[in-house]
């Protein structure tokens, strides 16, 4: 152990020494920006509650985030956002700065109707971890944007020569990509630099209350409320309501000094969001919250130091970090109140509330990765869950639900594989009994075919949608009830939720050696096409290719329905190479299944695991040539440099978790399946001070197999380590191949699923 | 004082004797519901919150209160209603017990497309304060209603023989004469038996919120959510939201036990509504619930007993009486909580919160009425109202307020006559401090003209609408702030609003003899017709023959610009006996201006202190004459019994004044112009223990007129008597004769006019 605290030290003198320069110049947040990725490029904190950004749009799918790098128009800068979802909300609270003519629709003034959007170029416009600028050509102003976890900070600096300067409010703007709206907005001018309001808004959020309040840094000469509905028959109003009210400030702005703006937010009330903004930024200096944001994410960022990579693959893998520390978010007061998914106002200061749950997603690579490295925070998500399942009226644990909501969206109980981990991995932080209490609750709730699964061991496909996919997912789920509640010494549990956990195989087709959806009779739906996929119909955003890989706790098992270990490796070569459509028989087009390898769609959530498949199956040089592919072909440094949706950080959490060289294949339990590393060397600052070094000697495009592993100095022969061996710090050091190397190990991933179920 | 009290004791025990059957079989809850007074037929309490009744239709002007008497269905039995408005709103949380057929419009069960109305009969309804009852002839379900300050509760009767019974709640009901509707409703059935939610609306206010719990007395046995708009894939939603969303809650009914469903409220939250639900009904003993409600009605009405009338004056008397009670209503939940105009929730245990301020109606004579009847609610219904200003952005008293809402309907500041009125009646339970401050800053709040009327002393009708109104209401409430500034030895203030006070001068157009509007330029606006109304035309709700006499506090003043008593009392015959049509230039029908003696339009209250005014010119019996006229013809047992909106009961405060022989001209200072009684007798149970005694010895049809005046057994020979006199408690005995009588007094209102300013 000595030995070990030695290297530790070691390795944190050579951090100090290589670091060039800060990390976050390695984070380019316009990664993403473009293609399907939906990432937003705007300022936040780590994990915070507010990210002011710039919107270019709204009702379509590329909107989804608020910004699409190819808009040519920016029409604001809402201050929430959400990071690479397939449906768009939140934008609350957007300003616009914007010079010419404004006029209210109430009286001798009318802003155009064209609206205040106005031309801006990639030339003029930076995005950093903590900061954003633009320029907005139109109206010849520029944008500076900063944030602190409640609260984000404008600065607008307008012409010199501006007749008429103005800061355009806009409650009826909603951040979405369907038909969300405003319902309900409010707008009280407080004082000539203050104003408090909320809105009540539809989008993916069903019912979602946000409560803002803002200062300006000087006095407003003059302000309009324009298309409010309260019967005012003041001459001036000085609050207004509506689904579509805005507000209209205005400035003389005959010299350089800059405007402040100061954007506070709560989920609970104005006197909250007031609070928070007070709390966070109580003076007028942008840089110096810039600076503290800019802190904010280099410490964190720092989780991972002295990466020897080139400058693209470094700002590929410091990116994709960023990206995992933008979800969930924080969702709670300064003074730790906050709104629950029963839409009632808590307080507790013995946690943190988190919300945005992207669990379909996230429960894959994401909150493992955040037990690896922000260990601080998994107690305190978990603790946001069991909350969430306390409040929830149908008392069940958060399914993708944000902002005191559930969406409903997606399948599965995932919440229960990320408390699973959690417990497993030794995180006492949480109340456990709470815990398997929320996670039985959840795997028994009455919907979404749980009762015929519950009887038959299988969701009948003429009884519920995605019945194939809803019966693998719900049999892992239960896999990692039974490995808590085997920990926790519960019997019956274990014993209920382990047979639950093989009910895969009850939709497993041996004879064709796919999974696929079967009838209440018993029978396989047909017709069956294993590349059929279709929104709603057997499987979930992917089609029989894609999804009979889907048993994370089991693949042993798999291998056995699809006739042992060479049949298994044989249908994954089939897999990575056969042609790379789906066969849709909707019309609709598939844009979540994206970014193939043959049927592999690295674009969405299903397939993440399936490149790991071939360490089960004693071919791991497969593994590593299939994940360099993905690694190099699907990861760029450029607004289209992720293959779809990221998804709240999952699709970046696959790539911070290969590019160290490791995979969780199954997300709990703590057993990583081990790949080829992108980066030459990285360091990984753990928790209580130690480090793990993960060096790759020899790594080039060319040296992309695995030769050899050492462990602290001595060879490790396995295909999979443990969370637990890696969490004790040291070296772990590859030595990379330029071909194939298929002798190095003696045991493979099966090894470690047999031991997780012992 | 000694006789004073054996005269009061002697009254109580004939009081006792006299009564044979309890006060409120006098209360006829139907009149109203008819004609154009809006009034509602539902039980309540005195000034209680929730008001449960039928709604026969919304979007029509007959709908102010959800029935109309002539409509033949009932849409449901929504739990809040206002009384007597000219803008409909409320009907928060309407439910309808139902039989037949249902279907939710999500799955195989749907409600037919005509709705859940039925047909219902006068015959077979009943309506008495606390309680009311319809049979659903569409759904043979009887259906009786009561309730509490914060709860309502329904008892359904259902056929034995019903194959399915259900109840309705629809959250997007809205009771509205124009367009309001539900922006959001939100529906949970927390377990079989219980329901929580809210609704957020926007009618006449706009942006109303009201929390809801309901308990069923039986569990249901089925519910459907319909048409919610929540991103729901469970099987079974337990809850909705949206803006139309309604639940189905089904029973099998086949045994004769009604079904009791509890309905509490609560502007503040829905764990509010269950606390005032449970603290308020915590049984199911429907019986227990009516007859208190009925005592607290008898122990209020029992303010005036031993009266002595014909049954049809007794009842329009106790019904008027009752009509008073029905607003202002309390706003605040069983732990002290409320939501202030400020939207936010507020906590006081030192007053009870009401709302619903008709105050331009409503301080002309239900205030005082309130000074005299109902002393122990004066404190706090002006403390309401301080909080209000305190809570308001525009730092100004309410205007015409309701449910933490400024609706900003009809003109001036009434809140400061009402608020005088109290404080020169010697009221000390509210801050007068904080009342002055509060009654200077809504006397100088910079809109509806006041910016002119400050500084040229009148509000110029090119500049503002109404402007001939204004001025003169401006010019009457500012004279209250003089008064009580006097008594509180504000000298500045005094000054002040006294020189502001008589700025009614300057829209009085002495060579017309019309108060009429003025230009900016100080030149009359031309043309002119006296008898022309418009809706935002010179005058609010009336003409220049309506509006010219509106100067309360200088009748005097008044008399000398219109040459003198002679022509003042001319011209009132003149305004009695002339064509009943008004010129309508504006092509909308002036709805408001009904109940016509002449140009006299009892039925709106710009009119309701004309008839008095002869007491001012020495001309009493013509006051007896016109007062008795409208009592008798204007005043009815009937549907349609009242002359137009009751407005909160100003209307049928009138009455109560009219009927006990008196009036308050000026409604803030303690001095009642004397008319003639229409009761032969009746006893004012006063605060302290004291009781006054009207009688009208000889009353008759014909005996109308007063032939003399005896107090306590003494001569008393004015027309006009005050507050503090009459509270001193006795006894007032008119003797009646059948012509005028003109010579029984020997001062006449002038002179109180003059006390009161001395």
């Amino acid at each position: 152990m000595k030995k070990i605290l030695t290297f530790a030290f070691s390795a944190a003198v050579s951090v100090t020494v290589a670091q060039q320069k800060p990390l976050i110049d390695y984070v380019n947040p316009i990664i993403g920006t473009g293609g399907t990725a939906h990432t937003y490029p705007g300022p936040t904190v780590p994990f915070g509650m507010v990210q002011p950004g710039p919107d270019t749009g709204f009702g379509l799918w590329e909107h989804c985030a608020g910004y699409y790098y190819n808009n040519p128009t920016i029409i604001g800068f809402s201050n929430t956002h959400i990071s690479g979802t397939g449906v768009g909300d939140l934008g609350d609270v957007m300003l616009q700065p914007a010079t010419g003519s404004v006029k209210t629709e109430r009286g001798d003034e009318k802003i155009p109707g064209s609206g205040y959007r106005s031309r801006f170029s990639h030339d003029d416009e930076k995005a950093s971890p903590g900061y954003y600028q633009v320029r907005l050509l139109d109206h010849n102003v520029n944008v500076e944007l900063t944030a602190t976890e409640r609260a984000g900070l404008h600065k607008y600096t307008f012409p010199r020569n501006a007749d008429s300067s103005y800061v355009i409010l806009d409650m009826g703007h909603v951040v979405t990509s369907e038909k969300g709206k405003t319902i309900w907005g409010f707008i009280q001018v407080v004082n000539d630099s203050t104003v408090l309001g909320y809105r009540l808004s539809k989008a993916l959020a069903t019912e979602r209350y946000m409560y803002y309040a803002i200062r300006f840094s000087r006095p407003f000469s003059k302000f309009n409320l324009m298309k409010f509905q309260e019967r005012i028959s003041v001459a001036h109003p000085v609050q207004g309501s509506g689904d579509e009210v805005k507000a209209v400030f205005r400035y003389t702005t005959k010299h350089d000094k800059p405007l402040l703006v100061k954007v506070g937010l709560s989920a609970v009330d104005a006197d909250g969001a007031l609070a928070n903004l007070d709390a966070e930024i109580p003076h007028w200096n942008f840089d110096k919250v810039k600076k503290q944001a800019e802190d904010k994410w280099e410490r964190e960022l720092s989780k991972v130091t002295a990466v020897k990579a080139d400058n693209k693959t470094k700002t590929i893998f410091y990116t994709a970090l960023y990206h995992t520390m933008l979800a969930p978010t924080i969702y709670m007061d300064a003074d730790g109140r906050y709104r629950g998914v029963d839409n009632k106002i808590h307080q507790d200061s013995n946690f943190l509330n988190y919300t945005l749950f992207s669990l379909w997603d996230t429960f894959r690579a994401e909150h493992p990765l955040f037990t690896l490295l922000y260990p601080e925070r998994v107690n305190d998500m978990i603790t946001s869950m069991l909350m969430h399942y306390k409040q929830s009226a149908y008392r069940v644990l958060p399914k993708w639900s944000f902002h005191a909501n559930e969406t409903w969206t997606m399948i599965g109980y995932h919440a229960v594989p990320v408390i699973a981990d959690a417990y497993l991995k030794g995180f006492k932080g949480f109340d456990s009994e709470l815990a398997l209490e929320a996670m039985k609750a959840s795997a028994n709730a009455p919907f979404e075919g749980m009762e015929y699964y519950k009887t038959i061991g299988y969701v009948p496909i003429d009884k519920e949608p995605e019945a194939a996919s809803k019966t693998m997912e719900y049999a892992y789920d239960d896999w990692t009830i039974a490995a808590m509640a085997k920990k926790m010494g519960k019997t019956d549990d274990y014993n209920i939720f382990l047979k639950r956990s093989a009910n895969y195989k009850n939709v497993y087709d041996s004879k064709i050696n796919f999974a696929r959806a079967k009838l209440l009779n018993g029978q396989f739906k047909t017709p069956f096409d294993p590349l059929h996929m279709r929104y709603g119909g057997d499987y979930t955003e992917g089609n029989a290719w894609q999804y009979s890989w889907f048993v994370p706790h089991d693949i042993g098992g798999l291998m056995t329905l699809m006739g042992g270990r060479d049949k298994f490796s044989a249908k994954l070569d089939t897999l990575l190479s056969m042609k790379e459509t789906v066969n849709d028989m909707s019309g609709e087009q598939p844009y979540d299944v994206t970014g193939m390898v043959g049927q592999y769609a690295h674009g969405n959530e299903p397939s993440h695991h399936i490149a790991y498949l071939y360490n089960y199956a004693d071919q791991p040089w497969k593994t590593q040539e299939t994940v360099h592919k993905i690694m190099t072909r699907l990861y760029n440094n450029t607004p289209d440099g992720l293959a779809g949706n990221d998804d709240c950080g999952q699709m970046s959490a696959w790539y911070v978790w290969s590019a160290l060289g490791m995979y969780p294949v199954n997300p709990a339990g703590g057993v990583y399946s081990i790949g080829t590393p992108s980066l030459s060397s990285a360091t990984i600052n753990l928790q209580g001070g130690k480090q793990l070094v993960v060096k790759a000697n020899n790594l080039s495009m060319a040296n992309r197999y695995v030769r050899s592993i050492k462990l602290n100095g001595r060879p490790y022969k396995k295909t999979w380590i443990t969370h637990e061996l890696l969490y004790r710090g040291g070296i772990m050091e590859f030595e990379m191949a330029g071909k194939p190397v298929k002798n190095w190990f003696t045991g493979n991933d099966l090894e470690a699923e047999k031991m997780l179920n012992k």
